[in-house]
């Protein structure tokens, strides 16, 4: 136990090593990583952890890189986590490539990370919430989680945010991308990037008459929709001016409370089901001495259930594989 | 739970109107069945589970008819259930009302009846282990599980049988069907049914070819093919006695202690995980302040989760919907 609390010190410390080393464990879902989440999330709650998503060649990670260096000149250390369901194939690192290249490495305020996929689409949801925790607690003032694409794993992994935004660029045909994607419904913020190139202004009204023609409740965060060019950096100021106003909306709204109780829920019930779904199977000798029990009558199958959670919650907190 | 107590008294006593309330409560998954259930299992474990599975049109109801009157003639009590996959849409009471038909119906020593499909294909394996139990506990010396049709689905609910029986019919092609459904690797025995009618010696001949062809473990059972005309009932004496057989090396081979421990497990860990998946979500009680304790920082996700763990474990065993 001492080695992993002294790995939490170091990423409350915000020793870029060690937050390394951790998000590495979160990927490989090492044994003990849930309890060194968890001891993380204590200290988590601070950052504001912004969703960029939308179609691919949208020009995210351009504009991210933008957005990254706009926030550093407030002075706020900024945590990059970019998920990329399909990377298994490449191998993951190129979202994190791009954005390297836009201006911001070499920065020690700026902490970039690719996700690759393993295994089940709900292992990425779970990485990413886990890595935003990580860099929220290791001091991030802003953590940014960028997707590639488009598609239910992006939307999934977009709930981890607390201000999604939803980047367009201008169509070829009659339709905006976004709602193709399914992305309306979750946008915060929408952006028409590469607003330099043609038919720009008819995707951003096109954006604009249907947000108005949704219907609003009353008190609802009016979505704005905003203009960029992310390769010249206009725009960006005032998309982090609308994430500043969106932030403090989500706080007058309870919206950020909501966030951390969904947050802690989530990783509850994913350690729980865990607990459960890995030791309570043949072969694990508490399991199994439950088995000859009831066979031998010395009690029935519910009662051992039960007995079975409580062994499960009596553990000390340590992986046996530890 | 004096209700529940003497309900499962009437059941281990026999009492046929008892017994058909508890499958009710089974199918309809009603508070509390787990617990009456687990309490029948501890009385369980005498009878020989047979099942029967083949394509439609083979014959099974009209040889399950047949196989239950000669068991009734050696004085042994029989419970019949039929499974249908697909009955949500007929109602679920044919294949059962075909058994009825066959000349078993209106003797106290059989009971018969349908489980429809309700929800997930789990559900269906479910609440056929449950209602197998159940025919055990209340005394039956036989009980026997009739699907209709052939599916993974039928193959799951197989998988609760102790002896597999699958029913072939002649072909009019040149394959067998039982190769088709994949039911070939789940049969302990095989029946060609209406070998009265043209080609049966042919996929007689076919089956045990494919038998003898397939690679033998030493010590295995070996899988006998039989003939049999379920209408007149010729071959039904032969089948009841390979039956037994089968019983008598599951015995000694440790197979029917195997049957109980993988019915116990099962029966574990579909509980313990109903339990956590059910009650470990926003709004109930403790799971709601389990959040709030993380959020006031009085514990982490990881150590709370073990906490509800505890306190699932530590219920007195009745479903608080009771």
């Amino acid at each position: 136990m001492t080695a992993v609390a002294s790995l939490a010190e170091k990423v409350l410390a915000g020793d870029t090593g060690a937050i390394g080393r951790v998000l590495t464990r979160i990927e490989r879902r090492a044994p003990g990583v849930d309890e060194l989440v968890s001891e993380l999330q204590c200290s988590a709650g601070r950052a504001h952890v912004i969703g960029v998503t939308g179609p691919p060649g949208s020009g995210k990670s351009t504009l991210v890189g933008g957005l990254t260096a706009r926030m550093r000149e407030q002075g706020r250390t900024v945590g990059i986590i970019a998920v990329d369901p399909s990377s298994a194939i490449t191998g993951g690192a190129i979202l994190g490539d791009r954005i390297r290249m836009s201006g911001v490495a070499g920065d020690p305020g700026v902490f970039i990370r690719s996700i690759a996929t393993r295994g089940a689409l709900g292992g990425l949801s779970r990485a990413t919430l886990d890595s935003i925790i990580t860099l929220d607690a290791a001091g991030k003032d802003v953590v940014i989680v960028e997707t590639v694409g488009v598609g239910q794993a992006e939307v999934d992994v977009m709930s981890a945010a607390q201000t999604v935004v939803v980047v367009s660029m201008p169509g070829t045909g009659d339709d905006v991308q976004a709602i193709k994607a399914g992305l309306l419904e979750i946008a915060d913020v929408h952006v028409v990037n590469k607003f330099d190139h043609p038919g720009a202004r008819k995707t951003f009204a096109e954006l604009r008459t249907m947000l108005r023609s949704a219907p609003q409740r009353p008190g609802a965060w009016p979505v704005p929709v905003e203009k960029a060019v992310g390769t010249t950096g206009e725009g960006v100021t005032e998309l982090v001016e609308r994430f500043a106003e969106h932030r403090e909306w989500l706080v007058a709204d309870g919206g950020i409370e909501r966030w951390q109780r969904r947050s802690i829920s989530t990783r509850i019930r994913w350690i729980a089901e865990e607990l459960v779904l890995e030791r309570l199977r043949p072969g694990h000798p508490e399991f199994d001495r439950a088995v000859e029990d009831v066979l031998a009558h010395r009690g029935d199958s519910g009662s051992l259930a039960r007995r079975l959670l409580t062994q499960l919650g009596n553990l000390d907190g340590r992986n046996p594989r530890d």
